[in-house]
């Protein structure tokens, strides 16, 4: 049920991966994180019309296992650290649990997309992807 | 209600801009968007400790009035260009209409953030923010 101030997200897919558990996940894509398969639901395959192997895009998931109580973190886990609040790291811990991904499209085969490094574990749900756009700046 | 495949989102703040109709939207923060401030919702405001003037952030908004049904779009509304599939862009128009937009803090007063820059309307829900890390990388 949706209202005012909640709104209703919908999976349009799941990563498929060989990281199941979060201690093998690296914090960072450029922290060794394994290719991964981009698996989408048939219904929402229209949407991929246009992607191409080589394509830079971001991919948006929904990190299911974070903490969405906490609001303040010690960056990186590391408790020698002093706690900051979680809009200000890229801690999964925060009220909506939003993964941001850049990566590339290596391969494509029905609604199924094969990416670079992706950060995420196995079965993580799939929010939204979106284009790179020419004008790219920095902004992960 | 949440199930395997929804999720809740919350809204944990809402933009005050000047722009008021879709109509005056740019449809890049490149184009000629104007500043904005982010209005938290007291109970998360633990959660913007550390963010300082000058700093560049990630806002995440929930555009409220997107089109969700949508699968393919023309390019930027052009009826001239080829449809395509919305995650081949950056239509607001998808099944979860999740809005990316890169900012640079210009003012902190309690729980509302000044911000340079941002393509989205008056009263669109924020739904997180994100820190960019120093290793950053092209992404928007």
């Amino acid at each position: 049920m949706e209202s005012d101030n909640t709104f209703e997200l919908r999976t349009i897919g799941r990563v498929e991966s060989s990281l199941v558990s979060l201690d093998q996940a690296p914090r960072q894509a450029d922290e060794s994180a394994p290719p991964a398969v981009l698996v989408f639901e048939p219904t929402v395959a229209p949407g991929l019309a246009g992607l191409a192997v080589g394509d830079g895009i971001i991919v948006i998931t929904w990190l299911h296992l974070a903490n969405r109580t906490a609001l303040q973190v010690h960056p990186r886990g590391d408790l020698t650290r002093s706690s900051t609040g979680v809009f200000n790291t890229r801690s999964a811990a925060r009220p909506n649990p939003i993964g941001l991904h850049r990566v590339v499209v290596t391969s494509i085969a029905d609604y199924r997309i094969g990416v670079s490094a992706l950060e995420a574990l196995h079965g993580t749900p799939i929010i939204d992807v979106k284009a790179i756009l020419s004008e790219d700046i920095a902004l992960r």
